[in-house]
């Protein structure tokens, strides 16, 4: 990572205060254009503002797409449709089309209409048709194509010309005269298999490759199983359409990750720690006033027992070691499951097998915390105490209760293809609350009244 | 993904059964190694056993590789140290010393003087001495190494020689004569830029390197901010020791993230959903009993209360609720500043700015819900009574104080250098139910005695 020293900012405000374009383009010259996007952070909007006019199409377009989706918008709005035309020639298809999927409608087509390369153009409106989660949302058209039937040198000439316009390469796809794609043929082959007749005898066939309609969860795990950098995209009848590069998908990994993160943190929507204290609060308060109706649902549940609590307080005590034990349990149980599935690990068909095993790991925990708190209990209250009973047969309750419910849960969301990220966090917390609660307060009456204590 | 059909795997345990050589030979070789790691999965140990022993040493090795780390060291805990050099001689370094990294020193030593290669072997045995979470830990020694100096078709030539034994070659490296790296020259330019006199004059300059002690986690937001799909690593003078591939940094990023959502989860260490029922219980009983302490501590706090509760047991209720809102505020707060710390957005020098912006989420956060709980006390309970008013002015507090100690847990520990994952979940869930239950006793018994209750 670049660290910005307080001299350098300070020698750049400097440069920018005093409009010296000169020494100021020097200084861009030297920077990598995701470390020009990393700097605008540091400056205010005037100063940003000023670098980023001074920079050419093409550095412009490679800053562009490195910005937060905020600052771009920011600096797209102030900017001619010519202009970002211009800019958005420079780019790949498919960085091209994620920053006008930002944009509405009107803006996209102003800007379209504007870019010179008609085939780029068709190319990113084309790309602007998938969905965004699927391998066509994420694949660009860049990419070098080869006909299986020509010979190494006539490749070579064909690569030369398609290679210009292009940042990187890693592979050429090789393609029959249909346009079906028929193999890869790794770049390395260049150098140690130099000439051999036909290119069909080179390339590895079979490839890995996917649908244009593949998830992609899906694509992430096949490029960390078979160790990609780059992947062939093809249409339902397999035919070559584009290609999807590892940084795209390493971006898609974290960016899921993340959201799982934040489900499980009970934040339900993007946030970062540079967003506003009002953006923050849009994110967190949906999740805490769901937290209130639990908190109040507990209340009501206990209301009912209120005479109970009048006659012997010390029932009052353990609630929060009830109510808390049960969320606990249910979030560790929910975030198993949820990471399993996330990872590729765990099939939803062994669904049956998992609940099983959670029974299994549920009953071993239980016995160990509710032996522990009565032994606790024993020497503080007394054994035969209605407290120290109800409150151990409680807690083996709610941790086998919690256990279960927190892998069923998700599961169940997963099989009726809703994300189960959803039922982690304080989604599990709450409902286990509540269960809790309600379990200690059946368990609690009918002892007091088998004991004879109201 | 692969996914193996019953009808699949059926035939596979078939042929095994059968002992059917050439039939077992005929389907692996259809498979990529990935595929063959997976499929052991759904095999038993005899089966799997049979299958590998078929495999070719390259084979195994790149097998060997994809396994889990558990079924790896069952299949080399048979293997006599011979045959496994044997395999470990055809994979890349850095895999190499991963493997024998898992493996205690005196197999580590009779396995490395068993490989024939003397290079290969005094690399890896170099390597292991890399802490794991470095860039030495993480990198490999092939890679194709030019001297600035050498003319293009000299370079071609070498290039030739070092290619042979390498699976896979995205960067070409350039070095002086000390063998400082000077610049990277992507084998695009192969292509393009076919003839140059010197490769000094093609190479780019510069390029994004990192030390052999930067951590993982630095390397991985460099690779996600540049966009890179290798990266050159080297020692503290400059000189070029090895080169890091993007797979293995994907590797860290998953694992990395999935570390944070256990922790967050309340599980101490890293578990799978086919870990064994006893495996699942030692990762999650040690937050358990945290748990169990936390709720005694807040039975205990509870019960210097107790005169209270028996007066007023209607307080009893909202103790679900003052204690759940604390714990989700916390948990929210952590999350942000944990994944802002992660993903390289939030630096710890702006502590101050975010426990300020935290005070001002808390501020809005707590006036909303204590109002929300305000006006359904006063309708069920009445405005006037000692419950609705200690409750809201508790949960006002609970919910300011939860916000900001929930930032200011991870800041701290980031700033004493310990995981401020450690902060999340269990930790900063149990310890706000403990202070929330100690805010409302404090506020209850002042009012109660204020309006003379008592």
């Amino acid at each position: 990572m670049k660290e910005y020293t307080p001299e350098y900012l300070s020698l750049i405000k400097d440069i920018i205060a005093q409009r010296d374009d000169e020494a100021a383009r020097r200084e861009l010259q030297e920077l990598h254009p995701a470390d020009i996007a990393e700097l605008y952070e540091d400056l205010d909007e005037k100063e940003a503002e000023y670098l980023y006019n001074l920079l050419d199409d093409e550095q412009a377009a490679d800053v562009l797409i490195e910005l937060d989706e905020d600052d771009r918008k920011e600096i797209l709005s102030e900017m001619p449709a010519e202009d970002i035309a211009k800019q958005i020639d420079h780019l790949d298809t498919d960085d091209a089309a994620d920053i006008l999927q930002e944009l509405d409608e009107e803006d996209r087509d102003e800007i379209l209409a504007h870019i010179d390369d008609v085939e780029q153009a068709g190319d990113i409106i084309d790309l602007l048709k998938y969905d965004e989660d699927t391998a066509g949302g994420l694949m660009g058209t860049e990419m070098i194509v080869v006909n299986e039937n020509w010979s190494m040198p006539e490749c070579v000439k064909q690569m030369r010309v398609q290679a210009e316009d292009m940042d990187e390469i890693y592979n050429v796809y090789v393609v029959d005269n249909d346009n079906k794609l028929k193999g890869v043929f790794p770049l390395k082959k260049m150098i140690t298999h130099p000439s051999v007749s036909k290119i069909k005898h080179v390339m590895q066939c079979d490839p890995v490759s996917v649908k244009t309609d593949t998830k992609i969860e899906e694509i992430a795990l096949d490029f960390e199983k078979y160790n990609l950098v780059a992947m062939p995209v093809v249409d339902s009848i397999g035919r070559l359409v584009g290609r999807i590069t590892v940084d795209d998908v390493m971006d898609q990994v974290r960016e899921a990750q993340e959201r799982d993160y934040q489900l499980a943190s009970g934040l339900s929507t993007d946030v970062e720690t540079d967003d506003t204290v009002f953006q923050q609060t849009r994110a967190r308060l949906p999740w805490l006033l769901i937290g209130i109706l639990g908190g109040i649902g507990s209340a009501w549940i206990l209301g009912h027992f209120e005479a109970g609590l009048a006659v012997n307080p010390t029932i009052a005590l353990f609630i929060p070691l009830i109510a808390g034990m049960g969320g606990n349990v249910g979030v560790q149980s929910s975030a198993i499951i949820v990471q399993g599935l996330a990872n590729g690990s765990l099939d939803v068909k062994s669904s049956a097998k998992q609940l099983f095993k959670e029974l299994g790991v549920g009953l071993i925990n239980a016995s160990i915390i509710s032996l522990l708190v009565f032994v606790y209990n024993m020497i503080t209250i007394g054994a035969g105490d209605v407290t120290t009973i109800a409150v151990s047969v409680s807690l083996f309750s709610v941790v086998i209760f919690a256990s279960v419910f927190g892998a069923l849960v998700p599961l169940t969301l997963e099989r009726i293809k809703i994300d189960p990220a959803l039922a982690t966090g304080p989604f599990i917390t709450i409902t286990n609350d509540i269960i809790g609660i309600l379990i200690y307060s059946l368990i609690t009456s009918y002892l007091m009244n088998l004991l004879g204590v109201v």
